[in-house]
């Protein structure tokens, strides 16, 4: 197996556990020589697909995860405030994501950093067309409606949210590398060890 | 606060996470001059009050989890082999972990470390009463379907896993220090970077 295959990295833009992954994957699979190929989707779609539902949906967990959010966050050394409008709907940014991806993948990249940061540091809410089409503007595109709106890039997202399922994707995030599923933020140790030793199944111990 | 307050540790007998656990709590702890209530519960019972389902309880969730049950006990250097039977009832091994720990809590974790090192590595049913019985009577307990069956030990678990529920246990391994919950064998980072700072809200980065 080709040791360079790039690292598989699914997030859905109102994932606080793929914002915060967002943040460190890039730069963890630089330090192994690999690249990362970034897949927004629609968490609800891949719920869906498993019969599941959000954590968010059951009160305990709400509860538990709420705090967890920003403990995590703290723990990576990543900025959150939890946004008062959450979960939101988020095709509109991701139909953006795949426009810009299509043409550049790096600013297609780009495009998702700023939006996580907006929604998950300054609670811009990616859900209200004219906010993210403000936001889409502020960012260096100026057709963002016209690009959510079009056919092709509705297609693109569903065909993308597809793929992930039959992938195996069935939350955020969600990486494959070297074809080992790792699922979530606090994977990103385990992960970690398998760059370092190409997913050998001799994984050391790590206190 | 007390700083030396015990860490509450919440497991099942049939939980792959919380064994991983029970073999790094104490050692944990202990290097930071804390020690362990280790709290034996039915899961069945806290899911059902959080109104949730184990993860093997979906399909595609039950085929990841699988395959990371294992890897994260390669992760800690923790034996494991999935046992055939998956899972199990345990009510009948968190009596005998309960009528242990009134007289000895020490006694009571080794009868735990026992029987989940023989679920989780040997594959020994401890649903099956005369499989139990025996491996109980291996350790030092030649009375146990006594102690099983006696109202007393039966009222006790429910009460204990009244009181999990009410503490907000929703899965398992659940964790509390100094009031802060932590749910899973992945928080073991987050446990170790709160116990160095006393549950600072400052945690500081780790790579």
């Amino acid at each position: 197996m080709n040791v360079k295959t790039p690292i598989d990295f699914w997030f859905d833009f109102s994932s606080p556990y793929a914002y915060i992954a967002s943040e460190w994957i890039d730069a963890l699979a630089a330090r192994h020589g690999r690249s990362v190929r970034w897949h927004a989707i629609l968490l609800g779609v891949t719920f869906q697909a498993a019969e599941l539902r959000s954590p968010v949906a059951y009160p305990l967990k709400r509860e538990y995860v709420m705090r967890d959010f920003a403990r995590s966050a703290r723990f990576e050394g990543v900025p959150y405030v939890q946004p008062g409008k959450f979960p939101i709907s988020t095709q509109n940014a991701a139909r953006l994501f795949w426009h810009l991806t299509a043409s550049d993948a790096e600013y297609g990249k780009q495009w998702a950093r700023c939006a996580l940061r907006a929604y998950f540091t300054r609670g811009v809410d990616l859900s209200d067309p004219s906010t993210l089409a403000s936001l889409a503007a502020d960012f260096g595109i100026p057709d963002a409606a016209a690009i959510w709106s079009d056919q092709h890039w509705k297609e693109v997202l569903k065909c993308e949210n597809d793929a992930a399922v039959a992938a195996g994707v069935f939350g955020a995030p969600y990486f494959i590398v070297d074809g080992e599923p790792f699922w979530g933020n606090d994977r990103k140790a385990q992960i970690a060890a398998c760059l370092a030793r190409i997913c050998s199944p001799q994984l050391a111990r790590q206190d």
